[in-house]
């Protein structure tokens, strides 16, 4: 029977070995706790190799994701299908064994780490996530979803405002089940941290509410395993262990200092490491037995049966709680959702409101449809109007709620989404003004990345805001988000294209969907039945060109989204009543309509009409896209001022006037 | 002699009445914290109304800028430059009272605030700049830098992120002269806090290794007398006064609750309030003896006409420290830069370098001839190559250095710096990542919109940072920082283009620069002295079309950026070898290129010449801007991998074979 160091050195060995493969990566961290991890997932971490998506396992983050090598040795250690070519393609192109920890390269990775605190803020979304599935959903004597969140933070993660965000909230919500165990190896980059990290954690996580276990050596086991086992008799604080390691512990030369952190050690350090270590195996060879002592296959396997059997009790006593469950869990929507109900209702209403307003009606309308949603917004629910009718507030003592008072934390917010939804159960949704997107925009980007189904309702999108001023009006975001590849991005111009938007929201699996909200009125467009259709297409004709009542090849398309289509359609009716043919293009998605085929962009925007005129309170440039340079762009190139919406869309050329008066000048 | 509750109320009464009129704006805030500006203001701020440029003058940041009537009756009162009038118009078009305060739209303006947090992060730098510079000036019996710094903060800056980086790195540093009140009023926008924020924020502050008062009554003007008093004798810790406020304090039936928060008070509470405080005046009149007893006038000059003679005996004792002292607060450059020789021997040099690399080499170049230079980078300086030689870290042991090891904490960085630029007397430069100028995002855009000189050195820029993967890999990042206003953007092709980069940023007066560099090295490329000048106009012809051996209008035009000029150069050789006229275009700098006169564009990109095609590893969208319709662009459309830099480029299809192929079909 190997030793729990032996063990452990298995992690240590593959770790430096890989990385030296590569010729790049991070050995400091996996070598550094290493002895951690193999107390936690030896004796403690519940989970199935054989079933990476088992939905009661213990979820198990490396905030730290740098350390991947540590992940990936541990996944292949236990039996997760990752062969040990993988660990030597470590950083290879088409690898399961990315730089960082990749969601949806191996399995076993739970979420995509390496910008730092977003681990730490995803496992907050997953002990949430748990937390609101149990109360939700467990009966009495039906303890079905039930598992802790492990997570492992560096000194990155805790010096990152995002650590800030997410630890105070934990404590708030009394995270009972969540476990973080931080690496104090006393070394970041820049070299001893001491010249730029002092503070008391203990003390900073014990001020958020949290139970600490500090001055733990993280390089013995038995003091690892008696920190985990007082963690876990706290039920209603989140536990912060504080471990003491030595950064690419063995490795004799470089250990305890920065040149073991974020590269490889070199041929002579590592053989010099195996020596320290005794590990006399080759690189990348792992003895059978120590393979055996870490083997999870069976103890998984055995675990998982046993809960399957007590959902089977479940399912029969509860059959209705566990229908709802099972969708839930694999991300299905009910059979009758009613979004286009919706949209088509909101046609026939006609009402000429604020795209805001129109959308919390839309989650007025859908909320009882989909216990799944789970909402908030970052301190601005009255502004964002999130709130609907059916929200009820998540507190330590109604744990069954479906909304989240995220406070003022935009970027904890956005990553405690992610890992909302990457826990499975839920489909989060969260608000703030378009501007703060800027403050969260990293955790945007790895939802997009990861393909997470986060909704985000981004209120207040143009200088339309008015007085709050420049710091408040957006003005390059919607590019930004129009680049960002994989998030779909809708600005819709009334209530009707905010249905159609919240409904594709909903039904998008594969990824993110920012929801670009106006803070003021917007007036309400006719539409045909087709043109309802064609909101779906991201882009559509909203009028057609038409010269003596007929249908006729455009003079000049006028391409507009948002606040800004209400404006094109009163400009092309003046330019009509001047005799010219113009066509009116609503863009609400351009992600969307990028997305369709070819003969359908080229219907609405004909390559033989090059006179293109876009409007949109945002950033010109993005528009060149659409209008080449042959068109025109009416859109904002400096930041906004302070004044009431009307005096400024009229202050930045957004009037009928000017829009015909550069319509005129593009027709020539 | 009015009392302090009349002089505060004269604060409570024009707040109400701005909002009022406006019909818009935070009532709650001023009303809350009135008292505590009144003995902050009377009684210990050093400052000079008739001269609020004077370089010694205490600095006084709102971070919770939604209170912006707070600080323009302070202003008006005091007797600055900001007439009743300015008040009438608070958060209407072209006044100086804009809905959150903008930095140069009225005078005692410090820092644009409003975005939570980053006030207080620039009052950090401000402290940092304050201190840094004393250490380096002042000379014993001449302290003529020595001045405090005041900050107050709100629930929200302390839930955002940012407060954590900022107090932590605060408390690292030992910053005695930071005084920061914390109205702490139980209040956000969602409600009673405690639903969302429990934070022990004492606890959390001394976590930081600052000195808190706690339990202050921020409407008894004795305790806050005291809390002052307590807080001006620590000399090595910050100081954060915790008031209990109430907010909206004086409106009977709105104070304390949400409702005083953001929104006009209604003329039946103004009313109700105006009894409730005693205040019998009309609206936006102030009596007579409440102006006398708040203006600061008289005070304000004596005090400044003190430090002048002080300054003068300063200057008669250290002449040269004097001179360069007065160059620096006025923001001028020393006469003998030597940026264009620096271009020039970068040039003659020919040395094919990571661009990362060739900056340093800028920075040791010209960090000797600018004592200014205030570096950092967020714990990646051996990644970054921003410790130059010259390069001292400042600590509380070594306050006169001029570079700070920020640590891990990217946005806290971006605002301090905007702190130090403000301040005066430093060019703040910092880097991190390309990818994670995200996390400091928003810090970035309230430089561009106030126009501080700041400078961010951007490094690991694309695809080409390999194996980290797409965590790491920026790709929509350079659209963002094109699209913000004001920002002026660098991607140099090798060293002679980072030096051009290095010298424009350190010219430039108006706002920020970010330079956007490599990890990987870049191919140095041959110039004309006149292409070497037209570096600067941020876009020039770097190879001519040429058809035997005549120079011609092109047939294709190639438009690059950074690691893709030379791919760009080497597909112009092998196309120009297939018998096609090909020039090449290099673009730096967008943003300069844009600035050029329209003779001088049409003479890079000539209208005629429509057979474009864009190379940049960055998203492609960007490029329609300048290739439009007719052309084509090379770019990335999708997130990156981990992979070796070279695997990736071919990946990617940044080839030779690609980019003549792509160029072929253009060609027709």
């Amino acid at each position: 029977m190997p030793s729990r160091f032996e063990l452990a050195n298995a992690i240590r060995a593959l770790s430096m070995d890989a990385v030296q493969k590569a010729n790049s990566g991070h050995p400091g961290a996996p070598m550094g706790m290493a002895d951690i991890a193999e107390v936690l997932w030896n004796d403690h971490l519940k989970h199935n190799p054989a079933d990476p998506t088992w939905p009661d396992r213990d979820r198990f983050v490396l905030s730290n994701g740098h350390g991947s090598m540590l992940l990936y040795s541990l996944l292949h250690l236990t039996g997760y299908e990752l062969s040990l070519e993988e660990l030597q393609n470590f950083r290879q192109l088409h690898s399961k064994t990315a730089g960082h920890p990749e969601y949806g390269y191996a399995p076993g990775i739970e979420t995509t780490t390496g910008p730092l605190g977003q681990g730490l803020a995803n496992a907050v979304g997953m002990a949430l996530a748990e937390r609101t599935l149990a109360a939700q959903f467990n009966r009495p004597g039906h303890a079905i979803v039930d598992h802790h969140t492990w997570c492992f933070v560096g000194d990155g993660c805790l010096m990152e405002g995002i650590s800030h965000e997410v630890a105070s909230l934990a404590g708030t919500q009394r995270l009972g089940k969540l476990i973080t165990f931080y690496d104090d190896n006393g070394i970041s980059i820049d070299g001893e941290v001491e010249g730029w990290f002092t503070d008391d954690t203990a003390k900073r996580f014990e001020a958020y509410g949290w139970h600490v276990v500090a001055n733990v050596d993280g390089h013995k086991p038995e003091e690892i395993q008696a920190a985990i086992a007082l963690a876990k008799t706290q039920d209603d604080k989140p536990s912060l262990i504080i471990c003491k390691t030595i950064i690419g512990f063995g490795a004799p030369n470089k250990q305890g200092k920065e040149e073991s952190h974020g590269a490889a050690l070199g041929e002579d350090e590592v053989a010099a490491a195996r020596k320290q270590l005794d590990w006399p195996h080759k690189p990348f060879h792992v003895p059978e037995e120590i393979y055996q002592g870490w083997d999870a296959r069976e103890a998984g396997s055995a675990r998982q049966a046993d809960w399957q059997s007590r959902f089977e009790r479940y399912a029969a006593a509860y059959p209705s709680e566990a229908a709802q469950l099972q969708r839930r869990l694999k991300g299905e929507l009910p059979a009758e959702l009613g979004g286009e109900k919706l949209i088509q209702q909101a046609q026939e209403a006609g009402e000429s409101t604020a795209s805001r307003k129109a959308s919390l009606a839309c989650l007025n309308a859908l909320g009882p449809q989909l216990p799944e949603l789970l909402g908030g917004s970052a301190d601005l629910a009255p502004s964002n109007l999130t709130f609907w009718k059916g929200a009820k507030a998540i507190t330590p003592e109604a744990t069954d709620g479906n909304y989240l008072h995220y406070g003022v934390r935009e970027f904890g917010m956005a990553a405690i989404m992610n890992g909302i939804a990457l826990h499975g159960g839920f489909v989060p949704y969260g608000a703030t003004f378009l501007i703060f997107m800027e403050y969260m925009r990293n955790a945007v980007r790895m939802a997009a990345l990861m393909g997470t189904k986060a909704i985000y309702v981004f209120t207040h999108d143009s200088i339309g805001l008015g007085e709050d001023g420049p710091t408040h009006q957006p003005i390059e975001q919607l590019t930004t988000l129009r680049s960002t590849p994989n998030l779909a991005t809708w600005r819709p111009c009334d209530a009707v294209e905010t249905a159609a938007a919240w409904n594709a929201a909903i039904k998008r699996h594969s990824g993110p969907t920012a929801l670009v909200f106006s803070r003021q009125n917007l007036a309400h467009q006719e539409r045909s039945k087709q043109q309802l259709a064609n909101i779906q297409r991201g882009g559509y004709v909203l009028k057609a060109s038409v010269r003596k009542d007929k249908v006729v090849t455009p003079d000049l398309i006028l391409i507009a989204t948002g606040s800004e289509v209400g404006l094109a359609m009163d400009a092309a009716a003046e330019l009509e009543g001047q005799g010219h043919a113009v066509r009116v293009v609503s863009m609400p998605s351009t992600y969307r309509f990028d997305g369709q085929d070819e003969a359908y962009r080229e219907n609405v925007l004909p390559r033989a009409v090059t006179k293109r005129l876009a409007i949109e309170a945002g950033h010109r440039d993005f528009w060149y896209k659409y209008v080449g340079l042959d068109g025109d762009i009416i859109g904002m190139s400096t930041f906004g001022e302070s004044a009431p919406a009307g005096d400024l869309f009229k202050h930045f050329g957004f009037t009928v006037a000017n829009v015909v008066a550069r319509a005129t000048a593009l027709l020539g």
